[in-house]
């Protein structure tokens, strides 16, 4: 087996953790010693070991000349564990092969020094662009300070998300919305606005054959009229966080705190001082499933760095059927939010296309 | 090479004329003697020669003993040309492969009895559903007795044509817009409402690198007011046919006439009473490129055969903004045009979908 052979080991072992670790990146490590895999580790869970402490205590003894292969530059400071290159050290490693430096720009290129510093050959770059891409979302979160925001939506082909008279049960497939399960499980929260709490009292919670993690459920609700009764007020299944307005009802505010519900007031709802919120409170990563309106206003707001859109091979019409992403709207066809096209499938009957925002890319690619 | 290998090429260069035969079916023919090709040949336009006459020609003596491999049943009748299952006999040809019968009732199997009456080896299936999916509009047209009705559709990623102002040159890439004049190459008629030539002065002309055919242009223009001006009415490209009501102004038709254009007067512009005047033309297939409310009265007399949506990776958001479909559009779910994912493809930075009407297939591969 190759260096890179080994190293998509590692970056396997990382992304099977996906969604566990918020707000820590995934990471997973190989210990190679005589051409024999000797130790195998991910990190899992933050406060929990990191991916070398796992693979080094496997490795045991065998770790004595060995070789490291690990996805992200090791720490080199103290944090919640001790500093995983004084580990790798300590265990007497002759090689370490990193993916990708560290994106912090003020602890980047620390721990290799380190590394180097006590006699061990150190190799950066393998597997580069996939390591970026396996941390896309907690490289965006370190550089630009704010969540990243994905946008659902699901669609009829001629893009409407319910008829005239407003049904929309159900446009996309099973397949398709077990999908999106999975995405729930992804991020650290789930975004809508209270509109949707009134018309389908969903519960925002990931449900999947095998279980999943429950995302934090944020309602957008400038004058509190979220029912006391609604599942995502009783159901205890996920933490619920509610935006309001200052001069929004102080007893129903209260009413929805005895429940177990966070308010934040804010001078205002906008989506920038959610966002801000969110990012104090170390959420990372944001999945709007909004209606129209609440989706345009992240669209207005010029924060959409993810549109995921499921199309149904049917046809609504309806020139007052609703479409997903509503609100004001750009004037000029040169406005409009550009995306690239990263994915294209079919989902049993339905179409899922991903798109990313074009800038984020180059920024995330480029500085680090 | 085997009979399937052989008949792949006939389809292959009956593909080839795509959009030239109409109202004819796509044919194509390879004669075969002693493990070499001896003749090749393809129906290219109406009133010309058909695929086994080239074919024939081609091989001259050596048709004699051969193998003559052909995408549809020879025709037994005379038409425009003598009959090619007299043709085939007269060659000499040992053994004929067909890949599915002519579906006109009346003739299906006559072709193939009179070859076997002449003593010659018949085999038909080879390749079938290729060659039923081959002429899936000329099928259309004989079994239903309308025209295939195909509507194309440009939007943004969030189902958008325009944006709130209306501004909407260009959406999809110039890679996407090549695409579609490749389907105005292939089909009989183009279709917008006046609404489209009031705002755009379309040509609505076929414009590919190597040049191509022009679609008749079809405008539903109940009150007759489409400009004399127009690049419709005087470019001189194509035919340009216009569908009013009875009660129109009688000058204004006279002064289209006069420009060459060809007005029908309805008593009311269905889109039934359209489909069925442009049946009576021999108008096999029609590409719809017209406004939501075009669209829109296509879905509600529910003759949409296949729609053909490109989605550019942009978003417009807006409430305001227009869709594809518009007019009424459906009530319930259930009531939705359903149609299936054929193909998805990513054409330049944009996506393709083509769906086709659900009930289509079975129809076409049931019965013949």
């Amino acid at each position: 087996m190759t260096d890179e052979q080994y190293m998509k080991l590692a970056l396997a072992l990382a992304e099977s953790a996906r969604g566990q670790t918020s707000p820590n990146p995934l990471v997973g490590a190989v210990v190679v010693k005589d051409g024999q895999i000797v130790g195998m580790g991910a990190h899992l869970k933050a406060g929990e070991p990191h991916a070398e402490v796992h693979a080094i205590r496997m490795a045991g003894e065998k770790a004595k000349g060995a070789t490291a292969y690990v996805t992200l530059e090791p720490c080199s400071h103290y944090g919640k564990t001790p500093p995983c290159a004084d580990l790798l050290i300590e265990a007497g490693v002759a090689r370490v092969v990193i993916a990708t430096e560290d994106p912090f720009p003020k602890v980047s290129g620390r721990g290799i020094r380190k590394l180097q510093q006590a006699g061990i050959e150190v190799e950066v770059g393998i597997c580069k662009q996939e390591a970026l891409d396996l941390n896309r979302i907690f490289f965006h979160f370190v550089r630009t300070k704010r969540p990243y925001v994905t946008i659902k939506s699901a669609t009829t082909l001629d893009g409407k998300t319910a008829t005239v008279q407003g049904n929309s049960k159900w446009i996309t497939s099973e397949q398709a919305r077990e999908d999106v399960h999975r995405y729930r499980h992804e991020h650290d929260a789930i975004l809508v606005g209270v509109g949707t709490v009134l018309a389908d009292n969903p519960s925002l919670t990931t449900r999947l054959a095998a279980g999943g993690l429950n995302p934090v459920r944020v309602i957008l609700d400038r004058r509190l009229r979220t029912p006391l009764d609604r599942n995502v007020i009783t159901d205890g299944k996920a933490p619920t966080w509610i935006f309001t307005e200052e001069r929004a009802d102080k007893a129903k505010k209260k009413a929805l705190e005895e429940k177990g519900v966070q308010v934040f007031s804010l001078p205002n709802v906008s989506v920038e001082a959610v966002l801000e919120t969110l990012r104090e409170k170390n959420i990372l990563s944001v999945f709007v499933e909004g209606g129209a309106t609440v989706n345009g206003s992240f669209v207005k707001a010029g924060t959409v760095d993810q549109v995921i859109t499921y199309l149904a091979p049917k046809v609504f019409g309806g020139a007052a059927a609703p479409t997903a992403i509503g609100g004001d709207g750009v004037i000029a066809v040169a406005d409009a939010l550009p995306f690239e096209v990263q994915e294209v499938i079919q989902i049993g009957p339905d179409v899922k296309i991903v798109a990313r925002a074009k800038e984020d890319g180059n920024d995330v690619y480029g500085n680090y």
